[in-house]
């Protein structure tokens, strides 16, 4: 049987997200962003479409490459201004049933036991259907603003990540059995004490010695979602990933991607399929092929090639405004702008051409057609180069997701290659049609399930 | 013309928070603080009560003094398990227009930059309803939790928040201008960068180098809330606070500590009335003062003098359960303790003293009677204290509320000492029937405020 496509909506608490410009257009609604309507709205209209997940970017600090200043950044609302993603959550949560939340935050600057109880919290009030996005951040603004000199070094940053996920899985997975809490009001047992046991870690990055302050959620550890594509980020995948995402160019270049992070997974003694890979994607659909044309001509109209490569030049370190039009820039290699370049090191590159890749103010694959030519292109990426699904951006909000829905979904349904109904359960039961919400066997996180034996007294397990 | 009282709802994230074992009670929902329902529903229960707010506390750390295990603290789930606050919030925003929302947070182990994002994040979602409850903590299961070996020292951890509340005020008050943000679409500026200033804070406790990430909110600086009794403690919301919370026993130690709390804003400079007291207070109330003492008995049965006492014991560092019934004990002098323990230190006291007290569970000022005799006590709090408002607790939920709002607020009502509709506009206007959404020009943070003049440049504002 085909694949059916798995489909996340891909935004950001803020105005600028991914196309660029488009706040600007009359249509567009994205400087609601601050008020919690345009939140359940969107959540309300995804679940119609029977969105898999609403996936939600975050960033901390500020992109100051370009120009050496934020002028463009904050004039185009280049993801700055930027509101917390997990405090949306709770409403958006109240409105839906299905609908899961894929949450970005950094774990440089979250403190393990406070964030489990962050995820524990959500994983509850949304009961199963959060993911968290791991990332570690890679702008320099973010560690002076939390008072550090700079980033601590690439691969580092992963090794500081393996340890924050062993933390966590030791929280989630490992201080409460799950028959701790039994609520006897008769017997006066809320939790039994002997089914709780207190956490000890002393690493290199992180020492906790404490008790995971939530109960077990209906997940316990939610749906790990990661995004590296270097080596070490790969590896990492490869251990902790259930979704990773990725920004493909061309399909030969994504299947190659695709390979890795399965290969990756075996590698770490999982199966193959245990990873859903993601890629970015934008769409631009109207009832008619010259219609979607002619839509995409008006975007373009509000678009900002300038504010994407401004965003481009944060995700590389390249000061593009430095260069003039028809100059070739030379991208460096490294691990810290890899994933960002790696297309790119084997071309010449000038302003010039960067801007005509960023008409539409990002740079991710644009579908422009009518709904069957553009459901036909989203199958034929999934069968050609193994993808699962799409991080689908906006371009105009919400009309971008309402032309999706109403367009192109029925055209997937029509062919089989998408869900027609939700399946009950939580996130992960949906994702990977599993039947239990938990990290599967073979997840490294599983070996921290809860692991005491019950003893006559218990004296031991939280002592 | 007498003052109008004053009311938040005192809860927490949580099962047990102030009157502990009532979990075991039938009819009281409380395990279900897990589910979004219940946290909506409240809201809506409370803004029928025209309620000015939900009062939610919290603590990192967990309560292992009592008998050195979490036996008892498990199995009447005191605070534990506790889930995250401020992930309630925008689920209750939805579905309420008035209520605000006293949010607890222990500012030790929160980075004042990511905080400062959630703080604006909730003011946007709720249209400027929030306060925060400035903690410190004050458990060393928490610092070993979050990977310290002790706690700081007790009046150190205020000269760590002064300098916390600094950052703070820097970056809500005085990163971006009123007029930072113009949205204009013709133009294509969403934010003026000359409007929009670097915050530059090399602190003892903290550097912090960057641009508030979150454009200005309706209150910018959250109502401040604080309940520190202590002198240090008293000298810290005397420049801050805008609302305190005490724990009172008797009128004439109330009496002795409004006065002081007043007179610490005044040594700040600050109006004496600039800051609202607020006291804890529990009240069981049914139409007739039979009824309501019948109900009180009821409640009794299934409350745990037993958890009351060992949630006492985590908040006085002594383990009571090391002492015999009527073994006399003694209560160590010291800031650690000083407010748990400042009317116990004259008195001879014993377990079997304690376990009395804390009968219902709690220690709060306890009022059992008809909706009249309630509301005329109340009445004679707040006028031979000179509180301006109860942070009320809950026995057995939600109908400890529901009594309240249908029996006492038309009494206090008809007495001209609650009002009959909600002011409009944001938390802080309503408490202080302002006419303006910002901290006042005697509060300290406003001397923060953007305080940049526009250049035809801008290029040294945010450079």
């Amino acid at each position: 049987m085909a694949k059916q496509i798995l489909l996340n909506a891909f935004n950001m608490n803020c105005i600028g997200h991914i196309n660029h410009g488009l706040w600007t257009h009359p249509r567009d609604t994205s400087t609601q962003y601050k008020t919690l309507d345009y939140w359940t709205n969107l959540a309300r209209l995804l679940e119609r479409g029977l969105f898999d997940g609403l996936f939600l970017a975050d960033i901390v600090g500020t992109y100051d490459i370009y120009g050496q200043s934020l002028d463009v950044t904050l004039k185009e609302s280049i993801q700055l201004p930027v509101n917390d993603p997990l405090l949306l959550v709770s409403a958006m949560a109240a409105v839906t049933r299905h609908l899961g939340f894929g949450l970005t935050a950094n774990l440089t600057y979250e403190a393990p036991y406070l964030f489990a109880r962050r995820l524990s919290t959500l994983d509850h009030l949304s009961n199963g259907r959060v993911g968290w996005n791991i990332v570690t951040g890679y702008l320099d603004s973010a560690a002076r603003a939390m008072g550090l000199a700079q980033q601590p070094e690439h691969d580092r940053r992963y090794d500081q990540a393996d340890e924050y996920l062993q933390v966590l899985y030791k929280l989630l997975e490992g201080s409460w059995a799950d028959d701790a809490v039994v609520a006897d009001r008769q017997q006066r047992i809320y939790a039994r004490p002997d089914r709780v046991c207190k956490v000890r870690h002393q690493g290199e990055f992180y020492q906790v010695e404490g008790y995971h302050l939530s109960e077990p959620s209906p997940q316990r550890t939610p749906v790990l979602f990661q995004a590296g594509s270097s080596a070490r980020g790969l590896a990492f995948a490869g251990n902790h990933a259930e979704c990773v995402f990725i920004s493909g160019q061309d399909k030969a270049a994504t299947r190659a991607q695709v390979d890795k992070v399965r290969a990756a997974a075996q590698a770490a003694g999982r199966d193959a399929q245990a990873v859903k890979v993601f890629m970015g994607i934008t769409v631009i659909v109207a009832a008619t092929e010259q219609q979607a044309q002619a839509r995409h001509a008006e975007y373009l109209q509000h678009a900002s090639a300038e504010a994407g490569v401004a965003h481009f030049a944060a995700s590389t370190g390249i000061d593009f405004a430095a260069f003039e039009l028809d100059e070739p820039i030379a991208f460096r290699q490294g691990n810290a702008i890899q994933s960002a370049t790696r297309q790119l090191q084997d071309n010449a590159w000038t302003r010039r051409r960067l801007l005509q890749q960023h008409a539409l103010g990002g740079r991710y694959v644009t579908l422009v057609g009518a709904p069957e030519q553009v459901a036909e292109q989203l199958i034929a990426w999934i069968d050609e180069t193994g993808l699962d699904g799409f991080n689908l951006t906006r371009t105009v909000t919400p009309e971008s997701f309402e032309a999706f829905i109403d367009l192109v979904i029925p055209q997937l349904q029509q062919r089989g290659r998408y869900k027609t109904a939700y399946a009950e359960g939580t996130l992960r039961e949906k994702l990977f049609k599993a039947d239990h919400p938990y990290l599967p066997a073979d997840h490294p996180g599983s070996a921290y399930r809860f692991a005491f034996a019950p003893t006559p007294t218990g004296a031991l397990h939280h002592a």
